[in-house]
């Protein structure tokens, strides 16, 4: 049965040493955000995500959830326990406004909690990630009177959330969707259709599913201009907030899924349920998607969280299994050495790892910079953090599930065969993280998301930002030798990234296939660059307090100096042959007629 | 519901036009394998594979193996009948000695049926695939007396084989093995220990299960020197080949794995179980490794199978998924465009086909490469077909299970949130492929086979022999211009083979080390370098029909031409990474003490 511990120490390290928290103790909710208040939340939900959610992760896995011929789910053994337990710690709301309900602190916090919850069990953790989904849209969308209707239970968890937005015949493509709203004389909506792939959308862990659904109002135009956003409540909520009817809207069935088994993915009649609008008519999609750089953060984590528990399980057991030799043996007296003694094992390793720290930076500076977006009064600072988020919101989402995949299947490959044995949990995290990749926006729909809106949004001024940021952190340091092992493949690779930008400028615009073409080895190019300069950063930091006297925490400071390395050495490489890909063009792609496939 | 098309006319095109099969007709069993008996072969096992073997592999995945009180095992719906079909085609032993019953037809075309039996219902192909192994290996080193006794049976199919050598505590280091021998007054032995991870080892199909097993002679040298190769059937054969009494060796349970399920995956229990020596004592290990090579290639063509049938079913559903638009619409009329519009998606169908169409002629090439160092009557002959199997086969096994599992996700993807639902049958191709890279020695083990045996084996004359035969190869076309977009990057990527290899020579004698820890990126140059060449060849054969009036194969031809351009454009290049990983060396790697990780 696999364990999971925490990484609570990495975590404070990033807060602390490496993006310095403290600085943003301007903005509200951070003042109350303490290092010690920081680190008593931290290690509550460690204990939480450690002790409850994980225990139940495997045994979720093999149960799955139920449907009953009354459309009611249930969720597996311990699901409600424990999500009583969520609620009681008031987890779902600690960084949504007080004025509702919530704590107001940092919305990091939530992000680094909800790596913790999905490492121990992301099936449950999609429960509550989803809710806080749907609260940030109705807080930024919705009519103070069904804020109030709403936010206060959905942010103490009794109530859950969910997002409809896919149907059978359109995910990707919204303007095709047919759910069908018609307006009542009481200002309420009818809607009727039918929504697949709904997480969350009908289980007993909460006492009301609270549905967002876009929807077609009746005469509404054609395609994406004619879509609307509603909130849909399973039970209709009478005026002192008590629960009334059953809405006309219910779960047909569940999905048989390759993973994430414990949450129930469902098939959503909607049959003239009662609804009402929020935000504008027909700017659904516009609402949806200004909440969409979060979800995509969210699922970005799932891909971390999933590569962090598998890493942690394959080292683990490379330290257990007796197999081979190093040469010479380690351990003449056992009847063979521990399997990390060996080269190939250490560097599978280490890909998992090198990543893992990288890319949690990634998602505590990006959490950072939501922060200033959402909570700054300075409206410079505002809009250089939303344009930050613009532009690596895709690079998050489909790097860090791309590579948390497979990162996974690493993991599953040090066990050997024992990885294909399902009592060992680690095929449990293929299969789960695979969702990540897929949902949300599939990968290659990040990917021409960077290179097609974001690149060139605001005469590129997002792009333009970071690549200066991250020049200037290599110019101030040019004659830092000690750091010279790092930032010089830094430099080589930001240098194909800006090979790569510049040849979508000159060949993209007038034949856009190149830029689909190049889209995804563009995102993951960008990927390294942003996993490199967090290396840089990282590894600064910890010489910083190596120097200072680490007090005890030589060894994890010293493996951040050699998991750097490696990252350079073996794994930023890479930018060389996606600049190659790229720049190779649309040419042999676009050539065979569809039928030659 | 997945379909499956053998892919006739694409190993006809290998065999007659790439590979020039005839050539060979002075070996046993080839003049009979005319092209028009090759093309009936292989229509007749492309009918069994898409109608009866296909049908029932997602069915097979839902309902698995059953384990009895008794100890018995039934096998899924329609697998008996099934099974029925492929012992009255006589399909286990198209290549197996006439003397036993065998049609002595090349090993060649045994290894293409296999391809498409894999394709086309994996698990179910183990059963008769398990026995060819175990047929093999009774050849090789049986007495007489003992060949006798099983291969007609085997040959026929109406027994099967099994490979038993895994135990709970020892995989790859087979020298801690624990199974004891113990020698009877008869000559026989009395074997007993416990064997997991033994596929097929019981089931419904057969009249008697033969299993080969490794065990430890009472008094033997402990480690890999002491083991012995036994063969032991679940029913003892009496002298005039009946079936006699039970023998001590049943199925103790059935793994829960996360695919292969239609196949029994078995802890097998022997209890005195009664069992004969083959070959001699205590070279049971030798006697394993030498029908490694072919099990080995034999796993690699799952890696390949998997890929082409998840291939073929992403493709379909490119062309039929309508979502988005290409610029401008290729489909004004329509809601949508099909996806395959999208240079992404094209980018990766492409990336899968150009992997399938090179590791095919790659695994023929490599067959055929087999048929000779058996066949042959010289020596001379017999030796270079070894030295090229013993070479390539840790490539084969690697990089084609490797790719082919990463390419069944590349293929999920194409079908967004459908992908990850069960129904659509791609999250079975994923999790089907998954265990080729791990049995039959996982994939680390290959490359440090690679690495660490076959490169220096006999002063390095396969490796000077392959790196002879390419460099010629190109020479030879110098001044080819047409194929000049082809030629230069394979020498390029030569180029970084040969460097990398000379590297190993410098830095990994001294250091083992830097052996291990540029092992698999070796493999996979290496493996790149292979399907380059093959990519080669098959666009000189293609560009030769073309010119010599291809008779309405235009099509195929021309689409041959552009997977070639885009494997050099954007596959190949990635050997540049490779080799950068390979000469980074162990240090990064080495550095951390085992408990920092």
């Amino acid at each position: 049965m696999p364990t999971y511990k925490a990484p609570v120490e990495d975590v404070l390290f990033l807060l602390n040493d490496v993006f310095h928290m403290e600085r943003h103790n301007n903005l509200p909710g951070f003042a109350d955000a303490s290092p010690d208040v920081v680190e008593a939340v931290l290690s509550e939900a460690a204990k939480l995500c450690e002790e409850v959610l994980q225990p139940i992760n495997r045994t979720g896995d093999i149960e799955g959830c139920a449907r009953h011929d009354d459309g009611s789910v249930t969720t597996p053994k311990g699901f409600k326990e424990a999500y009583k337990q969520v609620v009681d710690g008031g987890w779902v709301g600690i960084s949504a406004p007080a004025e509702y309900g919530g704590q107001g602190l940092p919305s990091t916090l939530t992000l680094i909690v909800n790596e913790f919850m999905c490492a121990a069990n992301m099936a449950f953790a999609m429960y509550p990630g989803l809710t806080q989904g749907a609260i940030a849209a109705l807080i930024a969308h919705a009519a103070e009177e069904h804020r109030q209707k709403y936010l206060p239970k959905m942010i103490a968890g009794t109530w859950t959330g969910t997002m409809n937005l896919t149907e059978p015949h359109c995910g990707t493509d919204l303007g095709l969707l047919r759910t069908k709203a018609v307006k009542q004389p009481d200002g309420s909506y009818k809607i009727t259709g039918t929504k697949i792939f709904i997480s969350a959308g009908e289980h007993d862990l909460a006492e009301n599913v609270v549905h967002l659904v876009l929807a077609r109002i009746e005469g509404a135009p054609a395609g994406t201009k004619g879509i609307s956003l509603f909130v849909c409540p399973k039970f209709l909520v009478n005026d002192d907030g008590s629960l009334g009817a059953h809405n006309h809207v219910s779960c047909g069935s569940i999905e048989h899924k390759m993973g994430i088994h414990g949450n129930a993915t469902c098939v959503m009649n909607y049959d003239g349920a009662t609804a009402w609008l929020i935000g504008e008519e027909n700017r659904g999609l516009a609402a949806m998607f200004v909440m969409m750089n979060e979800a995509r953060l969210g699922v970005g984590l799932q891909g971390l969280a999933l590569s962090e528990v598998a890493y942690q399980n394959a080292a683990a057991y490379t330290k257990e299994r007796l197999q081979g030799r190093a040469i010479p043996p380690k351990f003449p007296d056992k009847p063979a050495d521990p399997i990390i003694v060996h080269p190939d094992v250490r560097r599978t390793l280490l890909t998992i790892r090198a990543f893992n720290e990288a890319a949690r930076a990634l998602l505590i500076w990006t959490g950072l910079k939501a922060d200033v977006a959402h909570r700054s009064a300075d409206e410079k600072e505002r809009q250089s953090a939303e344009d930050h988020m613009g532009l690596l919101t895709p690079v998050i989402k489909g790097v860090l599930t791309d590579t948390g995949f497979a990162n996974t299947v690493l993991a599953q490959q040090m066990f050997g065969g024992h990885g294909y044995i399902a009592e060992h949990g680690m095929e449990q995290f293929v299969r789960d993280s695979r969702i990540a990749m897929l949902y949300e926006g599939a990968n290659g729909i990040q990917a021409l998301d960077l290179v097609g809106r974001k690149l060139g949004k605001d005469g590129g001024r997002a792009v333009m930002a970071f690549f200066n940021e991250v020049q200037g952190y290599l110019k101030e340091r040019a004659n830092d030798d000690a750091m010279n092992p790092y930032l010089k493949p830094l430099g080589q690779a930001l240098a194909h990234l800006q090979q790569a930008t510049m040849w979508f400028m000159q060949n993209a615009m007038a034949k856009p296939e190149n830029g689909g073409a190049g889209a995804t080895d563009y995102m993951h190019l960008f990927g390294l660059v942003t996993l490199g300069y967090m290396w840089c950063r990282m590894v600064e930091a910890a010489r910083g307090k190596l120097a200072a006297g680490a007090n005890g925490a030589e060894p994890s400071l010293n493996a951040k100096l050699v998991a750097g390395r490696f990252f350079m050495e073996r794994m930023l490489p890479e930018t060389a042959s996606h600049l190659a890909r790229i720049q190779a063009g649309a040419g042999s792609i676009m050539e065979l007629p569809a039928d030659a496939f």
